[in-house]
């Protein structure tokens, strides 16, 4: 079985079949077909160029068939597949996206609907109200006098802004006490039972304890940003808290950060010990001076680079010349070429490594 | 204390310094500066234009001081605050940053170096070698025989490729279990000490699990993908499990995804109640035809369309009109421009959307 993906391509006329069937390969296999010899892998499990329109402007829409079975019920695996490595192309964006009901099942969706939340507010066909609290940078007693005086007028609910986290200035606990306190105080006036949405950010093991606290405190609604927290621990927490609404945060729901910014320094930051990143001349487009950015980046923070995506056995020593001994080379898919001959042609590769003369 | 972020941002000469003084607004306290009355905020925590540079082609390089008590220490705020809400305008990368080392005491950073790991290998000076577990689709059985065959050639590490997860085809134990085997079976042979890296992945306690799962294997490195599993999973993964040499894989490593597929389906799939978005027409770019199809999929889904991001009270009725009322309309700092006449411009707000009259 298939869920349909539509890609909106920037290409040349002549080369976007080849496009098309690039991503579809990359977004399922990501090897060259030709290593493969099973035949329920090709038949199965690569990826299905199923329609190409041109949308003009020379830009092409793209429908690929993935198959369901390489998703699996993790939602952070739904992003590795429909847009992982080929969300690395800059002229790729993930359109739409077909998620049939056999799909869906495995998954948390939504679970308190609009008829639901209008009843809490004795709102019989309305539009809901909600406000924001800010600024960053107040302490929390101040968010709750805040709080307190948006309620008054009557609004339904009342968020954090997404920047509050568990900053020294304002830590969690004691700001949802204060703006919880704030809102029931102004509830007392009003008779409106108006509701208050903590932001829960952190690890899943944080979250959880913030969430826990949002009960304890007769709270019934959590904000998450769910490209920041992650899709897996997002859709855990909604499982392990059922009585709450779930408002998502779009916050990082674009990412165009230089990759030598992102790769070089920010996953090492968390503590990547090495760091995997497409190389310059493979199937991925990122420059010499970016691929050398991100090298020194990683090195200066003591990780490793390891330049892949699309290296070849014939690449070796230039690859070896740009980058320097002080790197890990991966080559994937091109070994695997070999077939029968896969321990010799490694044996090839570290041969030419272990020998190589740097000029 | 500030830390120095660097932007790239297209736009016309003439408005640059104003989308600088943005962006410093927007990754600070999000709301309009005239609407602070606390003088420690405007002086400590809102986001400084700190040098403006033109970078030609009608591109600027824009740094921007950032409060570091902002940031605190979790890894999905630091994310956040850099980026957050500005990723989701189209004409600005985040370029750079500068890391002083008082932020970097705060994070895990990278531990297993390559002097270490070139010490594993026997490798004295020479470059590392890797390679990759393929295709997605494989039985572990089979995926353990070709790890046998890859350490024959003598690499120093193979990886899982990221797209192996936990399927069914394949399920993370037995593929750990097969391919650690098929790796010992060729260290028997070569006496060169392969490492094989699997990939976890999953909310944190699946992580947590398979971790511990290759750890019992007698496996010393794990692969992760950061943009997927989130920044805060990665993080306390690396500090749970110290031993481990840490891969980081790049996927999901740039964001282009249709928000209303992005904010109107996928949140939705991991169970958002409520998908917050900035609507057309506020301090962020989307059309008028995105925000329409992002609050059709959303309800579509059983979640309600919140839209945010600039709206004024002058503007409900307008909102209104364009999205019905099934929907939760957001104003926040434009209610906080109020200040000491807070209550009443909420309670302005509630009755504007209770007695609007539909078009």
């Amino acid at each position: 079985m298939r869920i349909a993906v539509t890609y909106h391509v920037r290409a040349e006329a002549a080369e976007i079949a080849a496009r098309a069937q690039g991503i579809a390969v990359e977004q399922s296999v990501e090897m060259p077909l030709d290593a493969i010899d099973e035949p329920a892998v090709l038949r199965d499990i690569v990826g299905a160029v199923q329609d190409i329109s041109d949308l003009g402007d020379g830009r092409f829409a793209v429908r690929i068939g993935l198959a369901v079975s390489t998703l699996g019920d993790d939602p952070g695996q739904v992003l590795n597949m429909l847009f992982g490595n080929t969300s690395l192309q800059e002229d790729v964006t993930l359109a739409d996206v077909d998620l049939p009901a056999t799909i869906l099942a495995a998954y948390a969706r939504p679970r308190h609907h609009l008829p639901e939340l209008r009843s809490k507010m004795s709102a019989r066909s309305r539009a809901l109200t909600a406000s924001a609290l800010k600024p960053q940078g107040l302490p929390a007693a101040r968010l709750g006098m805040l709080s307190e005086r948006l309620a008054l007028g009557g609004l339904d609910f009342i968020k954090d802004d997404h920047g509050l986290a568990n900053q020294t200035y304002s830590r969690y606990a004691d700001r949802i006490s204060h703006c919880a306190a704030g809102i029931r105080r102004a509830i007392r006036h009003t008779g409106h039972h108006t509701q208050y949405i903590p932001s829960v950010t952190g690890d899943l093991d944080q979250m959880r304890a913030q969430a826990r606290l949002a009960r304890d405190e007769g709270l019934s609604s959590l904000m998450v940003a769910p490209m920041i927290s992650g899709f897996p621990a997002v859709q855990r927490l909604v499982r392990e808290f059922p009585d709450m609404t779930i408002f998502a945060h779009p916050s990082m729901g674009g990412l165009r950060i230089a990759p030598d910014l992102l790769i070089g320094k920010l996953f090492p930051l968390i503590g990547a010990d090495a760091v995997i990143f497409p190389s310059y001349g493979g199937r991925f487009g990122y420059s010499q001076a970016t691929c050398r950015r991100l090298a020194a980046h990683a090195r200066a923070f003591g990780a490793l680079p390891v330049p892949a995506g699309g290296m070849t056995l014939a690449r070796t020593g230039e690859i070896l010349d740009f980058y320097g001994p002080d790197t890990m080379l991966l080559i994937g898919g091109n070994l695997l070429l070999a077939r029968d001959r896969i321990p010799e042609e490694a044996a090839a590769f570290t041969r030419a490594v272990a020998a190589h003369a740097y000029r």
